[in-house]
């Protein structure tokens, strides 16, 4: 401990941990610290380039607030947080792929029917969300919940307006839906566009200097649960988005692509007379039985 | 990029980056991404695992200020400040060795005269510290910048003091000195004393779940700068204090440890008289030549 030098730093931090702490967590650390100085000592990292490090961490924590966490969006943007989904969501290939959560979920949005308008107030063309949630095999999952949260016609989810003198949330364009006893569900929402994750902040001058762009193409996002079942995270994208190759948080599995389809103005699929064009998607989760724990 | 999963992730987020971005900026990039994805997989990271590390940061980023540098002390109690320290301060053994920068450092502190008392209102036993500053083979360097920073009785940085009602810094305990003709300063202070570093946050939970203590020896902080010389930025230890061999930073050097005597109360070095036991510390700094740029 008394002649650190580049070489025993690494073996030094290790042996300062205590060998009664947990278990797991010395798993971790051990890991990240080997993982972290394999990195500093790879790109012989200079004291500079460590500075401008933190900086970038400081501004990260400075502009992370309630409603942005720009922590997330620097975990979706170095793919970290695709990997630790995926590699925690292993199932039978039959099953709905799962994918990342992002930075935009609420909690406690509003609860509604089926069939209600989710929209709440968000602007963008009328778009009639349907599906069914079954289990392997097609056993439909009844009451299953489903939580929906999407952007607008701009792009920006509810959380992202200005608040305009409120602090509180107006819940737009998300909501909590049961389904029914044949495990189907609909309602009605906004189309969802294609938008630009928020790059007015360290993470968006880093994908500028890497030669990459913030945008994510159109989704829905899903996260369902029901008892006896994994809860599935996931997302509906929009098939031929343009940006569905270059997903700025690497969130696109082909398995999640399907045809929103356009309809010329007259009958909606709830009966209503709708006097502009309109949308249509469908879209069934198969979610994957839960472990029984012994 | 449709169908990325736990083993292409990697390769995908390479692969974004475009080509004809800065090539230093790409090889830190690429080297972090794999390093990182290295990290979640060696553990399996789980998710409640990853998240309890997105609010690890998010706190870190929130007890951050300009008086507290949660991500530098990460960096320090992790040993990547030291690995990055060592890695780029390599120089022939004649000269001082390097150590940590630490959070403690102001800019623009005061500038004392020689045999000045840089306390300012410190509270601690007096200590009087005085050296040489030298190139290899023994040439004096005259007039060297010698900014020089340390605690308190209590362990304390001036910054670290309640502020009581003013955000203007007192500058206790630190300033700026030139070397004479000769090469050599002196200046009168307080006892440096062992502390713990900041502890009250995300990092002091860490090291207290490692089972790490957060203490640091007792040292006096120099950053020398002199033409013509590599800035040397170091610590001197106190011998015997009980916590070198357990740095919470790891910034110990054999080579910085040195006696700092204590003396019955009389005649002090700079020929006042001391109605207390003092101090003395005495300790010379030879300083790299720069590398001349072709």
């Amino acid at each position: 401990m008394l002649n650190i030098n580049e070489d025993t730093i690494t073996q030094a931090v290790l042996a300062s941990m205590d060998d009664r702490c947990d278990a797991r967590l010395r798993t971790i650390i051990t890991s990240l610290v080997q993982n972290l100085h394999s990195f500093a000592r790879d790109v012989q990292l200079t004291e500079a380039e460590w500075f401008k490090a933190i900086q970038f961490l400081t501004e990260a924590g400075q502009i992370t607030d309630d409603k942005r966490q720009e922590f997330i969006l620097l975990s979706d943007t170095l793919g970290l947080s695709m990997l630790v989904m995926a590699q925690n969501n292993k199932k039978p290939t039959e099953c709905t792929e799962a994918t990342v959560f992002g930075p935009f979920y609420v909690e406690g949005a509003p609860e509604y029917e089926n069939g209600a308008d989710i929209a709440n107030g968000a602007r963008g063309e009328p778009c009639f969300v349907s599906g069914q949630v079954r289990g392997l095999g097609g056993t439909p999952v009844s009451n299953a919940q489903i939580d929906v949260w999407q952007s607008d016609e701009d792009g920006y989810y509810d959380v992202q307006r200005p608040s305009e003198g409120s602090a509180v949330v107006s819940h737009q364009a998300r909501g909590s839906l049961r389904s029914g006893p044949d495990g189907r569900f609909h309602f009605r929402s906004i189309l969802a566009e294609a938008y630009p994750i928020p790059h007015d902040g360290p993470v968006g001058r880093m994908l500028e200097a890497l030669g990459r762009h913030p945008w994510r193409p159109a989704h829905l996002h899903f996260m369902i649960k029901a008892p006896g079942y994994d809860t599935l995270i996931t997302h509906v994208f929009r098939d031929g988005d343009r940006y569905l190759n270059s997903d700025a948080v690497f969130g696109v599995r082909s398995t999640l692509i399907t045809d929103w389809v356009q309809h010329d103005a007259g009958l909606a699929p709830d009966g209503s007379k709708m006097e502009k064009p309109f949308y249509t998607v469908n879209y069934d989760f198969i979610l994957n039985p839960a472990e029984v724990s012994a």
